[in-house]
């Protein structure tokens, strides 16, 4: 079913990474910024994230002995120290999340070039390293962050639905691996409800909203794909939801043949064992 | 599953309290002022919360020997006393619930000041004490208001989601108990559909819309946490809701295990043994 | 379950009337008056009604030896007079929806009553009679309305949503009955799919979107009440959704105790054995 | 069920097309004219159809041995010749559809017009001959169109939705056959989450995506009559829906009786054998 299948170390059947979004509050501050600060309701709901999902969500990862990947905005990093410590100390990769959020369709690329700088300065000072991999707030990338993510050398970029499996992107500047994401497998339509930001989905039940994201594993599984479900702490970190998400899990792993790692892991293995990999041309 | 897990009562596993807001026809009142008395298509649809849902509701309640929490706008409270008598007479609790719905965002917190007090008066001389709990309408508090209830001595808040279970909210002025709701929880995403308000969702059927509440019941239960469904009278008090809400409700008391109470009582509780509460602090 | 109940003729459980609104075309008449005539796609799914569905509808009723009522724009009842024909012909009940489905929120009460009229005398002409019954669009009936059915002598409206059962609407004027309506039994929330009136229900299938019309019947049988979906033969007509409607309705008849009325027969029935009639004030 | 039924060749029970729009990265391109070449995300989103998804439907096709139909704008057929050729090479029709998915109600007849001939011309150029059919950009499709398809010696239409089986056009200009989509058979509603043109479905999971579609066969087998999803290589050529489609149409295949063709030729056959033909007059 793939046109460029990828071969999976360790005779692993196929990938898969859980992707963290962690935007706290960062969405609403950005959303209404001149009075953020009085959203006391939009505020706590993103706060959830990182202060009772995420420990809940490693405490899982240490249980299930998975390393996997978290992408944050440079403002919440700064907010939420603690975070940051924690998902460090078990070994989890954190990659670049904007500065708070800001979709760059609302400003110059000057601007997104000063913001990228700024939440990448944050990425350095915090984690000790530059991050390898890069997701665009709404999934919203530019041609230009493109060239700027190959000019800071990163490895993978994770905002483009092009393709099921991970694929190069080629511009002037060079190239950079693109691990697609798909709104299959994304949290935001089942959970989201978010007036504040003219969000508002018809709230699933845990199972019926959890359930198509293992639907989409199992078929990924049969064919030797990739699975990345693109979720937030602060919807699928609620307490049902997570439990229904281990369960899931646990039966995922009991079958074996899954080869769960980090994003970054995973695109160096196909970096460097990715001849056949599909090519993209941007700009 | 918490980092600050809270025991309850008599060996209990987890409590519960079911919510109901009895907006009543306050929504259309707010949104169309110049000319709401001319719909009254949605008059009527806020109508049945108090003279058609409430008694059901109650008459469940005195079957299976509950007692619960109501919040009410004042307004409403003004123009329905029978329904403020009924609810009292059964000894449920009546909370806090704005004048007459209206969202803080659309005014100054002079008026918002104004507003509250006119309610405060109304539920002193209607229930002949103040309230101890409030719910912002929307759940839009702002950090006067946690303040201004401080000041009022309130016992508990419950509009924010920060976290599963109640906590404490600390302002300069003080603290103040939040008692948590939940998009998962509320039944407007599954309900509601008022084209006046812009809230149009794809209504589902009883046991569709009502089933996703109780799957969260069954993790509170299983991890001993605390279960606040968000209701109104006028969604989920319809005559098949309801009665599903009412065989599911059995099934529960039936396991045994839980603590159904009033949220003040829950939040009395929680304030007198609550030594490792999570804290947030507010401003 | 109910404060005012009603008892049914012949010992019949509970009393059902099926109320199609056929809107055909007028709704994106009335929605884009500049250039409906140039929008074919939105004319075509409303012409479905009429000219595929009704047909369709008829037949059943004729096999299942149901008499039922249909509410009719004065407008579609001259386009489309062989719809007027065929349903008298079998003897069903044709009520008031208005002149070509105008939300009267957009325009003076004075044209209100000169569409009123206009469609009054369509009806006249077309039927023989003048209509007993009335059903506002988008149920967005005013105060002034309701004494004008009392003025014209109409035995009830249909727009409301107070109540589970018929119930007595009083003015200075006088009073009519009010069948209540109510959106757990309407098909526009499952099926109704229209951008040109900003109205994007996500689709559902056949048995998803009926099913739940189904599950509110088998609780109003339980209970004695009254099942009145409101349909439209745009939507529910079509025909794999028709089908799944005719298996249910058979399941229902082959039950037995449903009393199947057109909606001014069971008018007639509460009128006059009303003592116990819930009562509402209006203006 | 049918007021003007067809029969289909060789005693088969129904007949059905799969129809897919390859839209591609026409829809951000025409929504967002000013700045599409900045917005990666939906671009990539689009690609993914005639990159990713066209090779897998194309070699289910193959595999199953179906030949179908592809409706294409011409300025995907220009930006996406592989495509049109890997179509053309396995006997697939390509109907018109538009040149980059403008909606007529956006500019004048003179530049629909225009855009008509400027996308017929490639049509001409790239598949050596004139399309037999066409599909308007969201359906929508005015009188002047009609009479241009017409002028053209089009065969048919599929962008309205007044009835379930084929049915005649009739305009001052000749006729022309309608081939009839509808709603519950288009795989916009499930699966389509596209901000940048305010289409923002709950993405249904896999099954409960296409499980509708299939209940809507299953009446059209059951009385003979015509299936026509309207799908979309970029939502369900998705691999896992993709391989639920692909399990569904097995089943079909297996039951037998069902006439798969291209639209252009069941069009034929309803042309030639269509005497009790629905006759509706445009204009």
């Amino acid at each position: 079913m793939f046109l460029h299948p990828i071969e999976w170390p360790d005779d692993k059947k196929c990938a898969a990474t859980i992707t963290f979004d962690i935007d706290a509050d960062s969405l609403i501050r950005d959303a209404c910024r001149d009075d953020a600060e009085l959203r006391l309701q939009p505020i706590s709901m993103g706060r959830y994230g990182p202060t009772v999902a995420v420990p809940r969500i490693l405490e899982t990862y240490r249980r299930l002995d998975l390393t996997q990947t978290f992408f944050m905005p440079g403002w919440v990093m700064e907010n939420y120290p603690d975070t940051v410590e924690a998902i460090l100390k078990d070994g989890h990769e954190i990659g670049h999340h904007s500065w708070r959020h800001e979709d760059p369709m609302g400003h110059s690329d000057e601007q997104e070039a000063e913001l990228f700088e700024r939440a990448l300065e944050v990425h350095v000072r915090m984690t000790g390293r530059k991050p390898r991999g890069y997701r665009a707030p709404v999934y919203s990338i530019t041609p230009a962050m493109v060239d700027r993510l190959i000019e800071h050398e990163f490895l993978y970029d994770s905002s483009m639905m092009a393709d099921d499996l991970p694929y190069r992107l080629k511009t002037t500047k060079g190239e950079i691996l693109e691990m697609p994401p798909h709104w299959g497998t994304d949290d935001w339509p089942p959970f989201a409800h978010f007036a504040e930001i003219n969000y508002l989905m018809q709230v699933r039940g845990p199972s019926a909203g959890i359930g198509p994201f293992f639907e989409e594993f199992d078929v990924m599984y049969e064919f030797g794909g990739f699975w990345m479900p693109v979720l937030h702490p602060f919807l699928t970190g609620r307490l049902a939801r997570w439990h229904e998400m281990e369960k899931k899990l646990e039966g995922i792993l009991a079958k074996g043949g899954v080869w769960f790692a980090p994003l970054e892991k995973i695109a160096n293995h196909v970096q460097s064992n990715g001849g056949t990999l599909r090519e993209e041309a941007i700009g």
